[in-house]
């Protein structure tokens, strides 16, 4: 039996009916709230939203026309690319794989490492990432952006009464309040928690149990399956391999990547990630920062081995998968947005020195 | 005075009411259909239309997951890429510039030599083209496809009673019966070729007759403005240059691509060219096959002097312009596909030799 969404009853009532290991007593079950923290200089409104969302969707503010933020972390999708990371502009790869936008905005920083606080310092990294969109500068960006001349109105209605609406500022707090809109409420889990008994099978609810059991709860708590709510900005990181020297840190390269030390130059940080979500986690493979582990079956005995210095048995792991498949939520019906013109004119530079011969299109 | 949307009227009452050159007599202003013909063998129905949906903005049947035919024929804009050229696998980049989907399913013949008869051909061409979407085969698309358990259902009900629904057959003619419905009627010049005088400006009406007296309507005839309305699979072709040796066909490289001679090894094919749309022609620069001709107002001058041995006016090229700035359509509000998801796994192959040296993601 699991305890659900109470835990102030929970150190009391434990021991009256049922039987529970340590980890579990921190394992306060809770629903993803219909409504992500919201900051107080970027209330929402559906003007900023909509033209947030054409600017997601937008590939203009890619160096060749091509990438928008949606190319890799595609909301008609799991949010992400299921690719073990992105191809950017000249076909350059990251070395990390796209996390998921879905409930991102949960996050109390952003980016794998952390290095960006909110939702809006992180709308203006890829932009200008010479290995994602490629864009000269956020000014480049904006000086296309300004030759599209129906953005200017959606601005000035997304931000009624600023004295300069359009800014690459203004530009990342739309883009951040799409965001906070790509929320996946009412998975099995979430049904459960809320009193939906048969929401989870009973393998799910096992996993749910072994999730506990085994501690995997200690990163992966609160709503989102990423750690505690925390202020904006703070971050909750873990150190991934925790348990060094395992077959799977070779054989996935696990620690090629410093991580946060990367970000911040502190040798405390080597190796310190941000606890993902494990929300919709099921539809974002392929695993972890460097994307290589192919498979969910595979990525929670990397968990249990590398973080919790466990082997999992095969039904384990069949039941952790299980219940990690019950994180996947409702995903809002959304509208396309239309992307404004350039009448009689394209905003992308023509000049191109890669001509394939082939002429077929 | 425009003759409008009267054509059997035309030539009796032309002397009564308007000068008009006998270019003009050939203009049979037409609105646009709200439906486009629709092949026997093709009907629409919903279930059809939502999986074409689908798999026109799924990625992950290229090569490398990162491009559907969205990507380079862009519903959310003016249906194509606005760039010379399109970026397909491993940064190729093709000769020709993308045509627009919007309003495709007028045409008799698909791409811009006419190589596929129906757009149910078309839509199987880029997907195995190395230069764009990369597949090996469509043996191998389908091989992905397969493992989409989603998709089964969708085949399902798109052709019900159907042997053997899950084919690469009916999967382009779910993303044909998708493209289908992609149609932009209401223009301003739809409006008032209707009736509503106003829709159009006093300069758009002097540039819709300066279309018909210069006579582009000898091509750009009937409610698309390309051409005639043929049997499926016919085409209608026009010589491009047809007036050889002007500095625009140096300056623009316009004879570097023989055109349906590249499709056909047919020597009288040689320049020949499947007439394009004129509709939303405004939102699709840059233009021509190789996309050399950055603004609309050169292209005029550009097809006024090489198809009708014409040098525009200042004044012409303008109210040209602004006539063409009428012909941009109503874009139909569409829902964004939720493309099936493959829990726990992905189909794209993660194998990619490409890393770059920066991590950051």
């Amino acid at each position: 039996m699991i305890i659900r969404n109470k835990p102030a009853l929970m150190a009391g009532a434990l021991s009256l009916f049922c039987s529970v290991s340590p980890a579990m007593v921190s394992a306060a079950w809770e629903a993803l709230p219909e409504q992500p923290p919201i900051p107080a200089d970027n209330p929402q409104n559906e003007a900023k939203i909509e033209l947030g969302k054409a600017l997601y969707f937008d590939p203009r503010f890619s160096e060749h026309g091509t990438l928008s933020c949606n190319s890799c972390h595609n909301v008609m999708a799991g949010g992400d690319d299921n690719r073990p990371n992105s191809i950017g502009m000249h076909d350059a790869r990251g070395g990390r794989s796209a996390p998921t936008v879905w409930n991102a905005a949960f996050y109390s920083t952003q980016f794998w490492d952390g290095r960006a606080a909110t939702l809006e310092d992180q709308a203006k990294g890829p932009v200008v990432n010479p290995i994602e969109m490629g864009m000269e500068s956020l000014d480049d960006a904006m000086g296309r952006l300004m030759k599209i001349d129906g953005y200017i109105p959606m601005f000035q209605a997304a931000f009624p009464g600023a004295e300069n609406p359009v800014s690459a500022d203004n530009a990342a707090k739309a883009v951040a309040a799409f965001e906070r809109t790509l929320i996946t409420p009412n998975s099995p889990y979430d049904r459960y928690v809320n009193g939906d008994e048969v929401a989870l099978t009973a393998q799910q609810v096992q996993g749910m149990e072994t999730f506990a059991e085994l501690g995997c709860t200690a990163c992966h708590s609160g709503p989102n399956f990423s750690g505690p709510a925390l202020p904006i900005g703070t971050g909750f990181f873990q150190k991934f391999p925790t348990y060094a020297g395992s077959n799977y840190e070779t054989k996935y390269s696990l620690t090629d990547d410093t991580g946060r030390h990367d970000a911040t130059g502190v040798e405390a940080d080597k190796h310190m990630w941000r606890v993902p979500t494990l929300r919709n986690i099921a539809m974002t493979a392929p695993y972890f920062h460097n994307g290589a582990v192919p498979t969910l079956d595979e990525a929670v005995r990397v968990m249990a081995k590398t973080q919790l210095d466990k082997d999992l048995s095969d039904e384990q792991a069949a039941n952790l998968v299980a219940f990690l498949n019950g994180l996947t939520g409702e995903f809002p019906q959304i509208a396309m947005p239309r992307l404004p013109g350039t009448p009689n004119m394209s905003v992308i530079p023509p000049v191109d020195p890669h001509m394939a011969a082939n002429p077929h299109k």
